[in-house]
């Protein structure tokens, strides 16, 4: 979308369940190998009670909000804010939401607001994003 | 680590090449399938010139950083603070460091800087992560 | 096998179980991000009941079986026809079986249907594939 | 889309760079080890010279653009044909491209041309794919 197009208020979602494969291979991608995120027998003994997903792997589902729908391609990720508010467990299906908060005309910048819930409707990431428009 | 073992300007680091292999998995774990990062035509044409690793994927290794050895397993992950400063390629190897700012003793949350540099040395993530300590 | 020990009526199969691992790793390998296949919330709400297997992640099983087994190494794959007669649910065990139907001598060509079912015998995949014959 | 705003002659598109991390778990998730796919010294004896990868790994493209993009979610798919009239090697980068040719109001059935390309214009592979419309 060009930045002309762009509205305060303009919202997009992606919705996915984390698997476990997703927790396993983000474990070897990344090397976070916190027990929490896979020995589910350490995890039992835990505040958690079962084994959680990576916080950042769950923040990707913002990155692919912001990269495939809104702003779209095109556009270059300057930072990203994130507040882990509740775990995220195996089989959990999350939505990510951008919604628009800002638009930096001179500079061509575009703020938005990032938030992942569970099927629950329970926020388990809120957060801001920054990206200049490249368009 | 104890909490009463972590002292202000303690720090430790991973580094890791970031393969086309990492790039491909995490494309599929968060669908972010920027064209950026899985159609190497496209990516030549824009001022990148080549395919560039996803900004949440290179930002795992601070969360394995965290997780593995400072403040290590056990630890909360309660917020994240990213600035993506440069692009990563693929193949570039990245060294996360964290290194601890701030300790607050009554509610045992550390705070760390949180920098990724390049083969180079230049820095492509900038930010700071704060943790619960929980043992 | 050499073209003059092809026969028509020999056939081939190969059976595996279509595993979450498989459907969220063919997700990032095709970008095929259809909520179907990755969002277990959604998929409760269609007709499927469950996240189904991409048609086409079911469909490599053909490919094996003529690549593997019959006519076997060193064939070119010139053409399949696909008609998806039934959805495959995560850790269905699907057989793929192929049977030679026709043999061209002049040009070299293997004909050959391709059927899929699932462990209770039920038909998910019908088609036919069409090789020429190297060796 | 809903059926009502699809109309013949549209069409959509999905460029992907097919990596050779493509072609490794493709093999693993289809079985099909075809040492054509795998084994570089054995492809460099073929007529092709090197690797190339599944024709039904490089059709995942093709559902994709489908699923993704037009008709979209929410589309049943019946069939596809496929005709594999040139080699993908590794590193190409490929186009799927979809075109609506034919729409039947009563059964809301989409048919639609198939096409992939290369990033010479080559075209890979040619076919037509059959929906029905969901919603």
């Amino acid at each position: 979308m060009k930045f002309d197009e762009l509205k305060i208020g303009m919202s997009a979602e992606t919705t996915k369940t984390i698997t476990e494969t997703d927790v396993v291979l983000f474990a070897g991608l990344s090397t976070d190998i916190n027990p929490l995120h896979i020995n589910e027998e350490y995890a039992k003994t835990t505040v958690f009670g079962s084994r959680i997903a990576h916080g950042i792997l769950v923040s990707g589902l913002i990155s692919a909000t912001l990269a495939n729908k809104l702003p779209g391609p095109g556009c270059i990720y300057l930072g990203q804010d994130l507040k882990f508010t509740a775990p995220v467990r195996i089989n959990d299906t999350v939505t990510a939401r951008v919604e628009i908060t800002e638009l930096r005309e001179d500079k061509k910048i575009v703020t938005l607001s990032t938030t992942c819930t569970n099927q629950r409707g329970e926020v388990v990431i809120k957060g801001s994003a920054v990206l200049k428009h490249n368009v």
